[in-house]
């Protein structure tokens, strides 16, 4: 639709249409695109300070050198690590994210104080922490909830936490209702060890311990088995891919985004964390997407248009939202981008969505509404790089001090 | 090297080192980041009218439609639609360009004004055109060369010219001592016709009629084979990956860089056209490439460094010129990039190459050099935004008296 106003009243959208009747406060968006905000729904905010390192790794290599820095990490440096995350999200046009993180309190305090949407808790990792810290931290967080920022459990992985822990996650879903994040079949690696070790496919051993349900979101899937699709479209659990990710893993496989979409099963888009993509920014990550799938399958039934409904309308449903598009009674959650930027022109209503997905970046994207309030835009542009820039310099000074010395104890 | 000065006198930089004594003009780049300008070794410039056009189509088909609408395509649509392509080249660190499409003394005058560096020439296409008259077109660009654009044999396929066309255009080679251009082994189908028609494989053919030299540049290559490689290899032959292009157009297959590399070959990058990727950015390509790379091999052989190898010091060898590193000697063909852009913190030593290429973007690049002159930069950059609208606004105003007409016409 072109020449549209819309209305915002409270934290909603009211009223669409022409030549609506101002009252109130007026934003000119002459020249400028109206999508709804996007919704990164995998990624691990608190890692911007490793981005960049050990990039040519495959993933359990990759993992190895990242928990040795981690187990170092101070919650002041992933409170930094996440604002900066936070910033490149909010300035690339995300509303909204799922995060998997340690200390995510201090990650829930920056969102709430740059007022972007979210969900995210701590993560079980056996070998990392104790399970019962782990759930006690999610416990706190619960009483810390607000409008815009709700609690998930994250458990990093099936080959990461021993069965007990599967079962008491399936506990605290069932006690407090809260969804369940966590990467699965991720590569051939972990299908194989899962196999071996419970000689079914992860979803199967996921489903015997009654965690695929509705609020479950499972992550990666370049490995999942067509028995495993059907489970989870037959439980109405929710799935996300992150295409730059497996790529620059290298872990290979095949996630069937058009396949799944027709099974009716909610497909989500994330670009995972700083250090394994290297960017947060879903416009370039929904391009991405597109070619990934063209790519393993030489055909284009992979449209512009799906990745961004992973972008918006599906990630909305992930996080319990009412959103996606446009529309009267939808959150007031938007992203507004210049139409004058240089590599969209020309720009017509005939290549919007092209455009959006194969020639935008989050660097065209003017201003970020979340819940009715614009949080970022020309008015407080300049206060959002110089703090990036402060945090950075904190950043690298940090990693010139901790960096090298976990070099040399590998 | 961190805190360097670089000294350039002419087209060249004669000294490179900390604490040069200045003489002249000096520009402050404290806290940016000087990296060889890059290559963008396959392009149609003149494509930016149809950006976003036709988008979901597999490689014939999307020809089809290209060749409909690009019938009609004047050389004043031309003209603007390669300038466009080239302020967004400019303006997103790309210094000279490989070049191929209709009416190439258009684009020839665009590239002289804006003080680019590039290779182009028309296009022996046998549907679309006469070869006698494709060359007196080249014949007619020769007297035009100069220190920064040359005229170039493009021949568009194999499938798509006669075997006269191919012994002409090396006849050509032999009288001009020119280099060649061609798409080659893009597609299975493209491979499969060559070989009913033929016998060989396309690079096969085109051996035997002496078209596989020291100067002779393929592209795409997605399907060749390993005996192809090794003509290529035997001959010095050079090759160009477009990774986004052929992502896009489902065109499936392997280009395999690293082997390549290892064999000798020179291997050079490019976006492909504004229709085909759609942008023209090489920052985004090198991303491209390295994950394109791991997708398919499941490895991490292919690395960020082998991605700037392939945008500079292998774009240098393609076009003929001395660069592709900083250093004294080398043309002046040089990216400035701001290393406090969000997205690229925290930034260092340890991270710089892993940056540039999986997290920058062309919309990180501050000022581009060529040949010694800045050729964009801060003292210019509103200038460039302002041509770019004022020329959308022309294509948008042509698109919508023209692909009506066309699209009806399908």
């Amino acid at each position: 639709m072109e020449d549209v106003d819309i209305r915002i009243e409270g934290e909603e959208i009211t009223e669409v249409g022409r030549e609506l009747k101002a009252d109130g406060e007026v934003m000119n968006c002459s020249r400028m695109i109206a999508m709804p905000g996007m919704v990164n729904a995998h990624t691990h905010l608190g890692m911007s300070l490793l981005r960049g390192y050990r990039d040519d790794e495959e993933l359990m290599d990759w993992l190895n050198s990242m928990w040795s820095v981690e187990r170092r990490l101070s919650e002041e440096v992933i409170g930094l690590s996440s604002e900066l995350s936070i910033i490149e999200s909010i300035m690339s046009g995300t509303t909204a994210f799922i995060d998997m993180y340690f200390h995510p309190s201090v990650t829930m305090e920056v969102a709430k104080k740059y007022g972007i949407r979210g969900l995210l808790g701590p993560v079980f990792i056996d070998g990392l922490n104790d399970p019962k810290l782990v759930e006690n931290d999610l416990r706190n967080m619960l009483s810390s909830r607000n409008e815009l920022i709700k609690p998930v459990i994250n458990i990093h992985g099936i080959y990461s936490v021993g069965k007990d822990t599967l079962e008491r996650a399936a506990a605290l879903m069932d006690e407090t209702g809260l969804p369940l994040n966590m990467h699965v079949d991720e590569t051939r690696d972990e299908v194989m060890e899962i196999r071996r070790k419970y000689g079914k496919q992860p979803i199967e051993v996921l489903m015997d311990v009654g965690l695929v349900r509705r609020n479950s979101i499972f992550v990666h899937l370049g490995w999942v088995s067509s028995w495993e699709l059907e489970i989870i479209t037959r439980e109405g659990a929710n799935v996300v891919h992150c295409p730059t990710s497996n790529m620059k893993l290298a872990t290979g496989g095949f996630f069937p985004i058009v396949e799944l979409m027709k099974m009716g099963v909610n497909v989500g888009i994330g670009t995972d964390g700083p250090a394994s993509n290297n960017s947060l920014d879903v416009f370039r990550e929904m391009k991405m997407a597109v070619l990934l799938q063209r790519n393993n399958y030489w055909s284009t039934a992979m449209k512009a248009s799906h990745a961004i409904s992973m972008a918006t309308k599906n990630g909305y449903e992930l996080i319990g939202v009412r959103g996606g598009d446009i529309a009267p009674g939808n959150k007031a959650d938007l992203v507004l981008l210049s139409a004058d930027s240089i590599g969209l022109l020309p720009m017509g209503p005939d290549n919007l969505v092209s455009n959006l997905v194969y020639s935008a970046t989050g660097r065209d994207v003017v201003a970020t509404i979340v819940n009715g309030r614009i949080i970022y835009g020309p008015h407080n542009r300049d206060e959002f790089i110089e703090r990036a820039i402060e945090i950075g310099r904190k950043l690298e000074d940090y990693k010139s001090r901790l960096l090298p010395m976990v070099q040399l104890s590998k």
